[in-house]
């Protein structure tokens, strides 16, 4: 059997296991105020060449979009988001939990359209009765979307232009920011996404960790007292070194996007495969990702030897599929695959 | 001037306020655990051919559904509803402050397609991630609709059959409920309604009173401690007296359906004016809310001596607008409005 | 029979009724942006010397203490309060429904101690742990307290003074503020109420209306977004004129505070009569609620001819009992119950 | 420099680290569903004697609390515990952002009496006002407690008679369940606790794993759509695996409770070392958590070559001080600090 189900199906990346088997029975103070955690703190500063910037460690990446969302936004506010975003469709409502509508606009390869947010904010605040409704009081976005593609440069400024422009922060889910990094297609560096996201995190559990992910906010006024709000949240984790050492290693010597190249190229590999043996490719991805639309008999043929999910409820004839490779992918398994295509 | 603003723009039905009037000095017991209450309850359950129905009064209209839908719902439930719903729209957020998500279809003149709501809960649970999901929890509607139109004895009914199928419940939310029992168009009864709803309310702000609604729930067992849920949500009233002299009242000599019938006939003869005059009707409504496109200049003439509302921004040439009669709409009103045109 | 089970037994005050009459059939516009809510904020604002501040009309006192908590504190903050306040007993857990934990200090015959409540806070800033614990984010206090009592202005002005120490806002709870006003033991002004809170609320229900709360904030910075904060927790009242009326009336001609004058007085002739009588007061009470520790016989000798309620469970030989007068109890009803001891 | 903060200053118990690094390779499908997880779920259901006990595994014991009190919670309940309990004191408001209120019980030694359990519920609903007051819906206990101490066998029984009783389910936080079984004073099996807690769960994070927890049902109809709650809750963990093969190792071959005996005996030893020497114990604990109340200037001395933490604030003169062992500790360190005394 091959595996693509998604990209968090191994442990952690064999580096990262090294370290914290290094560091095991070292005593060391919980809830992230240890040296581990303050040195990867300043490793990822440094990468973000943002030198204050909060860092702060949570476990897993619904915990964390809610945690931010509830630390940016006011009561009376909501959050803009594709339809398509993974905290609209996949978080079992978490953010509704809080206390938070989201609103959401039309996806566009799974992007939302910076004009389409500059309209929105304008006609809201035209209507008059705007007070009774949720006033978007922030936008989210995800890099890559949850489809694998990108914003540009050009588009996050852009996007970044007119959430300042209305006043509002804008807040970015790097779930897979690694693999972001590595396609082909990128654009942009690390320091751009701090510079023009008031927050955003850095996945890792996805991207070589065993878990963790990493919140960073260049604007740290932003995220006032987020210490307690994690905690409330459940979200804060004991030994927080766990954490750090992870962090640490994985911003040691740029392991972060190192590892995430092979797995962006091996997915690309894989769609021109898909695509070379004439099946629709459902959205054009550059990233890890690949979604494709696919008969259902051909489905039921790859399942025997390859493990991968159904992208929504199976279709009559038809069924939208995802193909994810992760730095544990191995080439063979890739070509076994386009061998059984 | 005259008044289409909305059907809340007067006090309270004169015969409603000679009974408050007649009533006040009264010694009674707060929180609706008195005689008048109870004297509104039983009225209301025979209105509804419903003698052990549970009946329990609120103020206002947002509340009621927050409360209901908050006690209808188990927490990892959303409500779902069509996306013109006044819960996703025009109530702040008050359902997701609750802590559940409010999912939607595309509404069809306003209106839920009952089969559309079968598909998607069907739907729902065939995606094989659906525990990452908000499970549909209820069905809720509005009866007539934010825009005037009404759901048919025949669609209700297979609404409901949708409902119960996936066994969930069906609320409607009544606020204007008179008014679709006014309609020529009616083709149910208010015992109709009780039996297909698990859960309705009958709306009174709208409908004659100062201020008050009516839940009222065939199935009992559906809201369970409704009562604290009440307090707890902040809408339980102190005076309770005056919600059941009130609502005693207006289930007196049916009072409610008989002040909504001149402001349905009022509504539809200005509607009948408009088209007259080859203006669009933006949805064909047969209760006390008419929606028509106009012209920019058409709205700033009329506005001089006419007050309506622009439903949504403005529009660069013509903008969606709404004309709205209560019981205390005069003929006169009307005719110098069509006289205007 | 004699009614002193509470002091919202009757509808509203003869001159209420009156003008909620005469301006019955008038058309004005909702949710409170009409003139006669201006003229009741303006005749509020001259009233606290206060012309800048936000006065904000709702409908109850538990949908008034959590709107304006939950617009008060941030997310991990909670609400400092005495133990048997209002908002930690009898709101079935409202404010915990918004997210906030009511955070309790032993009350001192019903009210905070100003001391305890400065060692609190630095106590709780002192315990290295403290970003583990729930902040406090403002302080609650009633006048006059839920047992009668009242803060003098120099009490008033100590609290004050260590809120603002502590950089936090102080919350009064005025939901029979009128009678603080008409005790003989009353030695501020609601200027004064005004000026040392950051934020409280002029009690109606109790005190003459048939319901209604307005809520002052001379700083009103402090509450910014109040509108849709309130159309979220389900608060905003349709026709908010019925308000504007109620509260315009109340402060014409000082109606508010002459209308408190007579309960207050009645109720310290009840004090007086029981202990005379030989009867136990539970708490010296200068307003117009008394409370007594009766035998169980004298109760229930009493309640053949008088209602009234008990306070809290009733004991084996002697409970706790409360006597309530309101604007519309009459000097023989006192007369009469007195006789009867 | 010795450590005694916590029991959570170390990674994971050696031979959890051999499995994890054992299996780091293998694909494995996420959020629990894999073999890992299935064979801990049955080692754990064979310990506790409950073959059908719905299992699930959550990160820590903040969110755990958490998520399971939500779970068993109706909207308008709240949760009994004592007065010390971790849920009241050190979640930072964790419970009442998911709504619910705290309800307390004064501690003693720690712990709840069933007696004032009962009198609680009982006079609870002998109160006329009842339905305006938080309803106790489940009672909250921890084992040891938050201060070490034990319920005994049949402590626990009467608290379970109690509940039951009332209808309403046992909860008990098991955040260091393992240091209780291996006590000394332990006279109860994990198959009582099984038995006498509708919901218990069983602490790793502080016996030995990395993290985890495991909510353990007997009465699994408890907790229904826990999947779902958990998610929307931020709780899901990505790689269940990580969870799976920790708690399998735990459960295999006893490693739960054999790990945490040497650390209760080594705690004893410190609180007899203390004792001898004339040293307040501050609650007498037979578990791995140790609570003496020592001179300001004894402390500070200490502190030069042991780590340890002030309980509350400091004092002026004398203040008091948790010491903790883990499976991590060593006698030599023991022995070191008591020679330092």
């Amino acid at each position: 059997m091959t595996f693509f189900d998604s990209d968090y199906m191994e442990g952690a990346h064999p580096e990262v296991m090294r370290q914290l088997m290094a560091t095991n029975l070292e005593h060391i103070v919980g809830y992230g105020k240890d040296h581990y955690c303050d040195e990867a703190r300043d490793l990822i500063r440094k990468a973000c060449n943002a030198p204050d910037a909060l860092v702060h460690f949570l476990v897993g990446g619904t915990q964390t979009n809610v945690t931010v969302i509830d630390g940016l936004l006011r009561r009376h506010e909501g959050v803009l988001c594709a339809d398509t975003a993974h905290i609209n469709v996949h978080e079992s409502g978490a953010v509704e939990h809080s206390g938070h509508k989201v609103l959401t606009l039309p996806a566009h390869n799974g992007k939302l359209e910076p004009q389409e947010v500059d309209n929105y904010i304008t006609d809201f605040y035209r209507d008059e009765t705007f007070e009774h409704c949720v006033a978007p009081g922030m936008v989210y976005i995800t890099q890559p979307t949850e489809y694998g593609t990108l914003y540009s440069k050009a588009e996050l400024t852009e996007m970044s232009n007119v959430c300042h422009k209305h006043n509002i922060p804008l807040y970015l889910d790097g779930a897979r920011l690694g693999y972001a990094l590595a396609s082909p297609d990128c654009d942009f560096t690390l320091p751009d996404i701090a510079d023009l996201c008031d927050v955003f995190y850095i996945g890792g559990t996805k991207c070589g960790l065993m878990f963790g992910e990493a919140v960073v906010a260049k604007r740290k006024e932003r995220l006032p007292h987020f210490f307690p709000l994690v905690k409330q949240h459940g979200a804060l984790f004991a030994k927080g070194r766990i954490l750090g050492i992870q962090f640490k290693t994985l911003f040691t010597d740029n392991l972060y996007v190192n590892i995430c190249k092979k797995p962006v190229s091996l997915a690309i590999k894989l769609r021109n495969a898909f695509t070379a043996k004439g099946y629709k490719v459902a959205i054009d991805s550059p990233t890890n990702q690949q979604f494709f639309v696919l008969p259902n008999d051909v489905i039921d043929r790859l399942k025997q030897s390859a493990s991968f999910e159904l992208w929504g409820p199976r279709g009559e004839k038809e069924t939208t599929v995802r193909f994810v490779c992760s730095w544990a992918t191995e080439e063979k398994d890739v070509d076994e695959l386009i061998e059984r295509l």
